[in-house]
C-alpha cells in the first residue's frame, strides 16, 4: 500500500491543490480563484478548504502529509512566507503552522520555483541529472538550483534568483533596481513589449506582420506565444525576436552555471513551450560562452511537467 | 598538547609550505621557485622535499595532516589536480596519493580559491559570517563560495568561478571566450593594459600623470598597485579607474549575491590592497543593484589573511 501527500500550489491568480501519489501522478485535483488581496488569513482558508475537499475522498494509503509552493521568500524551516510578490497585506505569515493547526501532521512550505525544480528533479526532465539549474521563463524569469538531488537554498532560502542577473552593465533599468537584467530583456512581458515598440517603428513590416495578424491586429495582444507561432509560420521579424531572447537568456545562464559549477539546465514556465529553435538558442549561446570544462557537457532541457509541477513540488516536499 | 598541519600552497611561480597551528597562527614556513613547467612529478618532488624540511624541526603536538592548495579544478574526493592554469604537461594527476605514499596519514587537496576562502572563513574576515563569496582580485578574478562555514563545491568542484560572469553581452572577448567577463574588464592584467592604452591616447594628461611617474615613465609596468598610489597622491585619472574598476567588480558580485542568496564579500587577492574607496566603489555598486532583500544587509569586507590564507586553508583542510 503506496502513501500520497497532498501538494498546494499558490499563486497570485489560482490556489491549485492536488493529490499526488507516491509515483508523481496526480490522482484528484482542485483549483480556486485566489483571493490574493485580502490578506494571508484569507488565502489560508482557501488552502484549508482545498485541502478538506481533496480529503473528502482520499485514496487508498497513507498520507505522507502537506507541502505548499507559495511565491516570495520561504523560510530555511519551511514556514514562514515573506512578502510573496502580488500577495497584498501579507509581510511575514507562519504558514505551515497555521495550516498543521488544521490538519496536524508534516506540513512544508517551500519557494514556488524551488517546489517545481524538485518536480523536475524527481519525476520530470531532470530525473536522469543529480544537479541542475531550473529556469521559469514566463512573465519574468525565476529559477531554482538542484544539487546532489536537492534543493540548494543559500544563506536565507532566496537562492536561484537567475532573473536578476545583469547581462548588459548599462542595459535597461529593471524592476528591481538593478540595470540589464535579464528578465529585462527576455521576461514575457517585456518581450511582447519590445515587438509592439518594434512593429510599432516599421509601419509597413508591420502590416504584413504575422505577430500583428495573430494578435488581432492589436500590438497590446502581442505575447510570447503569439511570437513563437507567428515564427512557426515562417515570419522573419518574429523568429529573430524569439532567437535573440534566447540567445540573451543564454547569457545569463552561462554566467550561472560557470559559477555554480553546473552543466545542466531545465527551461520550465510558459515561453520553454517555444519551438526547439529557441532552446537551441539557448543552448548555442550557452555553449560558445560557458568555461571550456563545461562546455562538451552542457545541456539544455525542456521541463516535462509543465503547470503541474507546482502541485507535484510541493507534495514531494513531504514525501 | 595542541595538534597542527602541514599547509602547501601551490602557485605557478612558488610552492610556500608551512606548519599551521589550530589556532591559524604559521609556526614555519618554507618556500621554492615552482617548476611548474616540469610536469606533476617534479611538482611531487619539490612538495615532498618542502614537507621534509619542514619536519626536521616539528612543533610539540601531533600532526592532523598535510593540506594542498593547487590551481585548476580539483576532485571532489580531494586527490586529483585536473589541468592547472600555469602548470605545463600536467593532465590529471593524483597528488594527495601521491604525497600519502611518502608521507602516510591524512592528505587533502583543494582547489586554491577554495583553500584561501576557508582560511577567511575559520581565521580571517569571515570569521563573523557563515555564508559569504570570497572574491580573489588579482591578475584575474577569481573566487570561493563559503555556505555553512564550508566550501561549496558546485556540482564537480568548480563553483565560485565569478571571473567569467559576463557584465556586457556585447563586451570585449575574454580569454575564456566568453564576451565581457568581469575578469577582462577588472583583472590586473587588463586594468594595467586598459590605463596604458588610455595614456597612450591623451599624451597631454599622460605627461603629467602620476600613474606614469610612480611606473618610472614607462607604460608597460603600470601595475594596479602603481594606479591605486597615483590615485592616493591625489591623481585623478587614476581615482577614477580604480573606481570603475570596482564598480564594475561589484555589477558581477551583485549578480553573484543575487543568485546565491548571499550578503557578504570578502574580497582578498592583490588589488585588495587598494586604497578604502575602491572597496567603497564595490560596495555602491553591490548596494545599487542587488535585490531589495539583501540591501540592508550587504557587505564587502576586505580579507584579513593576505597571501598567508593559502598555506593557512590548506592546513584547515584536515584540521
Amino acid at each position: 500500500m503506496g502513501s500520497f501527500a497532498i501538494g498546494i500550489d499558490l499563486g497570485g491568480t489560482t490556489v491549485k491543490a492536488g493529490i499526488v501519489a507516491e509515483s508523481g501522478a496526480i490522482l484528484a485535483q482542485h483549483s480556486l480563484d485566489a483571493h490574493a488581496d485580502r490578506g494571508p488569513e484569507a488565502v489560508l482558508s482557501q488552502i484549508l478548504s482545498a485541502i478538506g475537499t481533496l480529503r473528502e475522498h482520499p485514496p487508498v494509503g497513507e498520507c505522507a502529509g502537506i507541502g505548499i509552493g507559495a511565491p516570495g521568500v520561504v523560510s530555511l524551516d519551511g514556514d514562514t512566507v515573506r512578502h510573496p510578490p502580488n500577495f497584498s497585506g501579507w509581510g511575514e505569515f507562519a504558514l505551515a503552522s497555521a495550516v498543521a493547526r488544521a490538519y496536524p501532521g508534516r506540513v512544508r512550505v517551500e519557494n514556488d520555483a524551488n517546489a517545481a525544480a524538485l518536480a523536475e528533479a524527481r519525476y520530470g526532465a531532470g530525473k536522469e541529472h543529480r544537479d541542475f539549474l531550473f529556469v521559469i521563463w514566463g512573465t519574468g524569469v525565476g529559477g531554482g538550483i538542484i544539487l546532489d538531488g536537492k534543493i540548494f537554498h543559500g544563506a536565507s532560502g532566496g537562492a536561484g534568483e537567475i532573473g536578476h542577473m545583469s547581462i548588459d552593465k548599462s542595459g535597461p533599468r529593471c524592476n528591481c533596481g538593478n540595470l540589464g537584467c535579464v528578465e529585462s530583456y527576455v521576461g514575457g512581458r517585456y518581450l511582447s513589449a519590445r515587438t509592439a515598440e518594434l512593429l510599432a517603428r516599421m509601419p509597413e513590416a508591420g502590416r504584413h506582420s504575422a505577430i500583428l495578424r495573430l494578435s488581432g491586429g492589436d500590438v497590446r495582444k502581442i505575447e510570447p506565444a503569439t511570437i513563437a507561432r507567428a515564427a512557426l509560420e515562417g515570419d522573419a521579424l518574429a523568429r529573430e525576436i524569439m532567437e535573440e531572447a534566447g540567445s540573451l537568456l543564454g547569457v545569463a545562464l552561462a554566467s550561472a552555471l560557470n559559477i555554480l559549477d553546473l552543466d545542466v539546465a531545465v527551461i520550465g514556465g510558459g515561453i520553454s513551450a517555444s519551438p526547439q529553435f529557441v532552446l537551441d538558442a539557448v543552448l548555442e549561446s550557452i555553449r560558445s560562452r560557458v568555461l571550456e570544462a563545461h562546455r562538451p557537457h552542457v545541456k539544455v532541457l525542456r521541463a516535462a511537467l509543465g503547470n503541474t509541477a507546482g502541485i507535484i513540488g510541493a507534495a514531494s516536499l513531504v514525501m
